[in-house]
């Protein structure tokens, strides 16, 4: 979820749904700050920019807040990649990179799943 | 999800990852057909519209595909409620409802969560 406050966003799902933050990190470069927060069986990644031409900071100016993207946590990063190409889907990263959560990440464009960013995310 | 064509999209999830529906319906007075599909912990709901002038349709129209909300299973659907309502979160649903997967589910508003419409499923 893209957010325009990530501390008031942390507090409010905290307050809300007594979420708690598990994980927090900052990555200049790509002008974003996440928080990670425990939601039962899954996570919700809470996504501030740190500058307005982030691309973060692009999508909360031209979609607002809102949803962002969707993440599956997989035990084999470089087998979901591969039935991924198989079926036909376009990957934005071609190879597994690190993501902001210490794990091996990559991204599906979301052309190819009915206009869903989808990310895969090793476990 | 919002999709376009639900047996393409079931197609789609079930070639690319392997997701199998769960459990599919049809509710001609909400002008929505859906599929549950299992992907792993959680479940992920594809949505088409029967009809242009529904709500899945409106959305289809003005946003396009794409992400249209997130579910969280709870225990309680009242407490869920309740503790929503005391941190001030404006509530669609003031009382739980019969969903389409034959749980009782309840809405909140995308204004209280920075934009992202939120339903509870009690499970």
């Amino acid at each position: 979820m893209a957010v325009t406050d990530l501390d008031e966003s942390i507090e409010l799902y905290r307050s809300a749904f007594g979420a708690e933050v598990v994980h927090r990190t900052r990555n200049e470069k790509e002008g974003i700050e996440a928080a990670f927060l425990h939601t039962g069986t899954g996570e919700v990644e809470l996504m501030g920019a740190t500058r307005p031409e982030s691309p973060v900071g692009k999508f909360l100016a031209k979609r607002g807040p809102g949803l962002h993207h969707v993440a599956y946590g997989v035990t084999n990063i470089a087998k979901a990649l591969a039935d991924a190409r198989a079926a036909g889907l376009e990957l934005i990263d071609s190879e597994p990179r690190m993501g902001m959560h210490g794990s091996l990440i990559a991204f599906v464009h979301p052309k190819s799943l009915g206009g869903v960013l989808t990310e895969f995310v090793e476990i």
